[in-house]
């Protein structure tokens, strides 16, 4: 079975503004078993919307409208399908003294404009939408002797995707082939997508029962996301359970999440599990480090604070730092980034210290001390590791590569 | 004249991988006066491509399809327009033979299914790449006695946008109508969407020679891009500019950007520009400040770093606040934001010190001090300034708004 998804709006064509509804859509079809062959994206024009749903009349089993329900002349997705079908609009009164309400509750006289959006296409289901004011439509028709299922939904996500998931799922389900959908999502820490694949492909590739995709995350992750059909849950859940033991038994430790957890949220759930706390003391990163575990809710339990220490008076006062050790060593240095980890540890009464410090660019690199070099340190009160990494890309990636280091260093210590 | 892009690649029909490409490409076709008719994504198969192209064909003036120029088998571009058009593909030796110098390069032997890269549709002239492996191809078609422009252009962002810039914007100009394009991107601080749009409309809507949309950016961020079409590029910046010239008015200093620059940009420029320094000390923000402050190049010269205080002692010790304030006020409250300001300032001996503390969910509230309540405050030595206010939104948002109200706080102080 294979789905087009048709967005409409003249803003998804400016270079500012990008239909997102697909991906959703995309993934939720998926699990029913449905591929997506098409997307279409279309401006708000009667003639262009009824050549893109002929042309996907011919091609798709299901069809998807996203937007062009609202009340305004612009919105034209009800008229354009119902025209490509052949069929007609009716009004549907209860919708509209629905929406008559909706705008009464807040005192507002309803612009007779908007009765517009109570038009159905003759032989379609209507789709409450308990989110907005714009109903959703659901229907079948046969064309060149297939059948076809047609769905009109509202383009706003949090419209969209309850009424999909509430609405539409099931409708689909019921007439389309019972089949079973089970995924896993595996992600790698420090390692390079290429190098990745090298390692995963001579496993994956001998398991043509389950679809593997592998995908760069941010910089410093690699994400394995496997998918497997069956006619069971359980006989779909057993193909993915086992591929992805393969996969973990090739990249070992370094597999940090095998449910699509986040880093930072794997860190936070040892963090808590073992009863530790954590200090941060970052130079190049300039926060990223500190931003990257406090985006946990509930991180305050195990996170107590740090220091963003860029100039050298601040390594000394606020983390702790020797002012010898720099002039000895300079501020990049494997002693600098340990003393960073240890002066922040002590000072904060914390389980575990962090220190970065690196060059993240696009200027200050020398020969010895090239962009992209940074030093991360970890202390635990009875020893100091430090890993020397050079990264590559640019200062965005080259930040983000160095707090996925210390994150990792973090993780692998409390394994 | 009306532009489609297909976009080529199964990895674009996952929940996954979504098509960027287009986003440049529409921004550069509407700086030629070419307006974006239709977006198409489609997989891998041969007679998907085919259907698209075809129907791009009836529709379009300006046909671009994006990637599937590798050397795989699922790499069809090439063969499937060649097949829509009715011409030959003819393999030029001329691109084998740098393709094999290529490899050569990197002391590799090609693979022969590589050589499937010279292959060149009839009539179309060859768009060297110089960062890939897969050249480019433009061609003129007539097709039911119209003139399409068609280009064939490799995926990677880095491969497409200076082969785009560079070899197919000349070559479009010389064939489209003479037309000019100026563009304007003001971007306004600490006003909603709905109440920017509300002032501006006014302004914009009496202005039908200049297209306005205006757009949320990041929480606390409101953009107006402004573009105007004339026979002259003077004519057609006057337009804009005197536009834009009444949104400043109408917004004041709430615009804090002219030209597209971020607000961090903005402040690390004024920063500089008065020689001044700046330190920070944030409680819920979690280092998302100094994140943001770092992020801009050259920052290490105005930034001097700061604290990450998320527990009440190191808001003590690392920032310098008195432990009865807090006792007194608790954490979250206008004295301890000015404490933090002024305590990191002294510390550090910066020039401007910000303090951050309020809550930012989703639990930890009250109903005294709710989820959103922050306070950020700038200490000069002289006088400390908090503001109050509670933002709306997950705790993302709520902290992004936090270090937007905090980094505008700069900007006003230094304008």
């Amino acid at each position: 079975m294979k789905a087009e998804i048709i967005a409409i709006g003249s803003e998804l064509l400016t270079p500012y503004r990008q239909d997102t509804d697909s991906l959703f859509l995309t993934a939720k079809l998926n699990q029913l078993g449905v591929e997506v062959g098409f997307k279409t994206i279309v401006g708000d024009r009667r003639s262009d919307l009824i050549g893109a749903a002929r042309a996907a009349l011919q091609r798709a089993d299901v069809i998807i409208f996203v937007g062009g329900l609202g009340p305004t002349e612009d919105d034209l997705t009800r008229e354009a399908v119902a025209e490509t079908l052949g069929r007609q609009l009716q009004r549907d009164e209860e919708i509209v003294g629905w929406l008559r309400a909706r705008f009464a509750e807040r005192g507002w006289k309803m612009p007779e404009n908007n009765a517009r959006q109570g038009d159905v296409i003759e032989g379609a289901e209507v789709l409450p939408n308990k989110r907005g004011s714009a109903p959703g439509q659901f229907l079948y028709t046969l064309y060149l002797g297939k059948m076809r299922a047609i769905l009109l939904l509202p383009g706003p996500p949090p419209e969209l995707e309850p009424m999909f998931e509430e609405q539409c799922v099931g409708r689909l389900r019921k007439v389309l082939p019972p089949l079973f959908i089970a995924t896993r999502e595996l992600k790698i820490a420090m390692i390079g997508e290429s190098l990745a694949d090298k390692r995963a492909a001579p496993i994956y590739s001998k398991r043509t029962d389950v679809e593997t995709t592998i995908l760069a995350g941010t910089p410093g992750e690699v994400q394995l996301h496997l998918r497997a059909q069956a006619d069971s849950q359980e006989a779909a859940q057993k193909k993915v359970d086992s591929l992805a033991s393969a996969l973990e038994e090739e990249f070992d430790d370094a597999v940090f999440s095998a449910q699509g957890e986040s880093l930072e949220q794997i860190v936070g759930y040892y963090l808590e599990m073992r009863g530790a706390t954590l200090a941060v003391a970052e130079s190049c990163t300039g926060g990223l480090m500190a931003e990257r575990v406090t985006s946990v809710p509930g991180s305050s339990r195990y996170f107590l604070g740090g220091a963003v220490v860029y100039s050298n008076e601040l390594k000394v006062s606020l983390a702790g730092v020797k002012a010898s050790i720099i002039k000895e060593h300079g501020a990049v240095s494997n002693q600098v980034a340990a003393a960073l980890a240890e002066g922040i540890r002590e000072r904060v009464n914390a389980t575990l210290g962090v220190g970065i410090t690196g060059i993240a660019g696009p200027t200050g690199g020398t020969e010895q001390k090239p962009v992209g070099l940074v030093y991360t340190a970890l202390a635990d009160g009875h020893k100091t590791e430090v890993i020397e990494r050079k990264f590559f890309g640019d200062r965005e990636r080259v930040r983000h590569w160095a707090t996925q280091q210390a994150l990792d260093m973090v993780r692998r210590k409390l394994m």
